[in-house]
């Protein structure tokens, strides 16, 4: 096959849109409609058993808008297309995001119709940046999400993430890392992730290893001598008496012996690691851990917990990293204002909050009570949330948080949620979001001279 | 926040691999096991409501392989772990692929126990190419799959693909539009898609763009007579007002007026194209056709359709293009050989087949009657499926498949399934696949001198 160079970077991500954005474009410039517009990024609704969101992929997002250049490559393109004019062509070459964004934190819990981020700028830039944006937040909120759930069920061990064979694509892989890091996994699998955004790199050992040596004990010990604090894999054969074979290399290896824990990879993983503990403390081993993993989500981690079942870390793979049971959001980028009047689609549902806003989180003794969204010029009681992370295109110092800040913030955030929000069955009633009185009459009236 | 680039591309590809890969590998080098061995990847299970799997990824696999290296960056990086001695890189900075790769060629239906592909190479080097293995033939076997049961649920109507958004990042969504070209869908609003694979670009006009304007009629004006064959957004405020605004300016523009179809994109798409189709016919616009978006996805489609609903094309999004419904397969990749001898995990569940393995398929009149699972050199009645598509680590011409032959393949080899199978209800009796009693032999052997 004689494909093109099938990898996107700052070079080429400019094309990464919808080809209709850059038909709107070229309509808005040739019908001189410059004016600045808001877009608003929101999710419509939680996924089944979610009861809240964290909000993550802001970076990426400002990194982006940084950078967003069309080069020549992607121009010539764009000609070859025979939908686009000279004019608009050179103008496109020219561009650069020159407009204002608002933002939530990254790690900060969210929930239906409050803004993540909002855009204002010339009506152009702000569309043709919605492909991307609305790819890397809902990429990284969808997979943050996800995992602060499964952190949440392993209550203090350690998490790992060992998805990136089955996440999709190489982009996804690499964005569920720190998407992972912020909601609290412990370490990644995938080396490209620790380099890009230094978070710990772990691993264990495949079946593959110790298959290729025709005895288990021979793989084992060469792991032992080669690797400190390292982790042997004992189901590949039978799983027990690999546990056996550990305590013998123990034994044989005395004070070089090393090995930080097993790794149980199938069965019942409860009546395995029970057995598993009685055998290594049997033998002596007591600081020798047990490290589970196999097909593990929040719930197989809960109930492992709850079974009270011996195991000190997990490591999860597929299903968090594809967010198994809610793979996508109901994340849209709506324009909620141009040229200084509130916009909205009126034809069908609950129409959205138009205009720049502002989102207020109340507090009792601690503890999250309630939001409330407003207008931006508002002022109400609580915290604002929306941060002015990025001006006339650059990052503003809010806009400079960085991955530890992040992963700071959601654990404290989260711990000031009301507990049946944080956790992992569907709660009974929703956290309490508002819209301000002023918003609610600013929406009707915007809905009036719509349908006018 | 102070990130590296966080770009995959050629260069720095092969440190998107798990740690473990690394560690093994280098345990593989000291302990000088560099014998070959074979990987096979291959799906355990079908997941719910799949009859079948279109194989996709190869031509990813293949690049990779060809280009697999460890450039100066990626080194320094492993150095910095504190886990590689210096022995070991010096053999990384050397290291290119030299194995062979048997496979499936991209777009032939496949079913559980199969090998998709099978890599043959030193240990090391099929080790260290895992994740980056599965993670493709992963991704793009998923959407393939899932896009070949929309096309069908289309029965011949077109099918766009609106999902770069809300796939799972860049690289999924770039890949997404080859596996959907390969699978059948007709065009892709993925511009930079368009660039590197040659599939046809396409796009509509977004809810924005009609808002951004004081009156709708005044947006389906500035896209007509800018753009041919345009397709005019209808469900702004109201859909039927929608859809007689664009018999006003049919009137208005005379000849001028060059609109290819209206977009439903809420609502009951049944009803609102009927009474669309009658209004659109009942003002001349007989050749204006209806194209549908909004939570599509096979079922939505096949409902649609069955309810005669005067619909030509739908647009289909998030559904596809996370493959909601099953985002993730069990596919492994799994040591089968090494060093002349057949491998396999023994501990629990179904055992692998061990050894390098060939799939014949089976036909009476034209329909696919069942496989066989055999031996690599075994001579069974049917078509051999696997083919040599690398060889020392250079791709032989069955390697170079095109992107278009691939979706005829698909096409042509799915017609020749058996329609339960083809269908998208859950057939009652599985495809047949049989393994050879030579392998099932040798399986056997494996199992007792592992046991041993």
């Amino acid at each position: 096959m004689t494909t093109a160079n099938p990898w996107i970077d700052d070079r080429s991500v400019a094309l990464f849109t919808d080809l209709y954005e850059l038909t709107m474009a070229q309509a808005y410039y040739a019908e001189g409609m410059d004016a600045p517009a808001t877009f608003s990024l929101f999710v419509r609704k939680l996924p089944a058993r979610r009861n809240y969101l964290l909000a993550c992929g802001l970076d990426d997002v400002l990194h982006y808008l940084e950078h967003l250049r069309f080069d020549a490559d992607s121009l010539d393109h764009l000609a070859s297309l025979g939908q686009f004019d000279d004019g608009f062509l050179d103008w496109l070459s020219r561009l650069r995001f020159t407009g204002d964004v608002w933002a939530v934190p990254e790690g900060t819990p969210v929930f239906p119709d409050e803004p993540i981020l909002e855009v204002t700028a010339p009506i152009a830039e702000a569309q043709i940046a919605e492909t991307f944006i609305m790819n890397q937040v809902h990429l990284q909120t969808t997979l943050a999400s996800k995992a602060s759930r499964v952190v949440t069920a392993a209550a203090g061990r350690t998490v790992v993430d060992f998805g990136p064979r089955r996440m999709h694509g190489t982009d996804a892989a690499v964005k569920a890392a720190r998407a992972f890091h912020i909601a609290g996994v412990g370490a990644t699998s995938n080396v490209f992730a620790s380099k890009v955004y230094g978070v710990a790199a772990t691993g264990t050992m495949a079946h593959s290893y110790v298959e290729a040596w025709d005895e288990e004990v021979d793989a084992f010990r060469s792991f032992a001598k080669r690797y400190r604090q390292t982790v042997l894999l004992v189901d590949t054969y039978d799983t027990l008496r690999g546990v056996d074979r550990v305590c013998a290399l123990a034994e044989e290896m005395g004070d070089a012996f090393d090995v930080r824990a097993i790794r149980l990879d199938s069965g019942d993983l409860a009546e395995l690691a029970q057995e598993s503990r009685r055998r290594l403390d049997a033998c002596g081993l007591h600081d020798v851990s047990i490290f589970a993993s196999s097909s593990l989500d929040e719930d197989a981690i809960a109930g492992l917990v709850e079974a009270g079942a011996p195991i000190d870390g997990f490591g999860v793979g597929t299903r968090m990293g594809v967010s198994q049971d809610a793979p996508s959001l109901d994340i849209a980028y709506k324009l909620v204002a141009y040229a200084g009047k509130g916009r909205l689609k009126t034809s069908t549902g609950k129409p959205v909050l138009p205009g720049r806003k502002q989102v207020f989180r109340n507090e009792e003794a601690g503890t999250a009570s309630g939001d409330m969204v407003a207008r931006a010029d508002e002022d109400q009681p609580g915290r604002p949330l929306m941060q002015p992370v990025m001006r006339d295109g650059r990052r503003t110092e809010a806009g400079r948080d960085t991955l530890d800040a992040a992963r700071d913030r959601a654990a404290d955030e989260l711990r000031r949620l009301p507990a049946a929000i944080r956790g992992l069955a569907s709660a009974e009633q929703p956290y309490p979001v508002q819209v301000s009185r002023a918003l609610e009459d600013y929406r009707d009236a915007v809905i009036r001279e719509r349908a006018g």
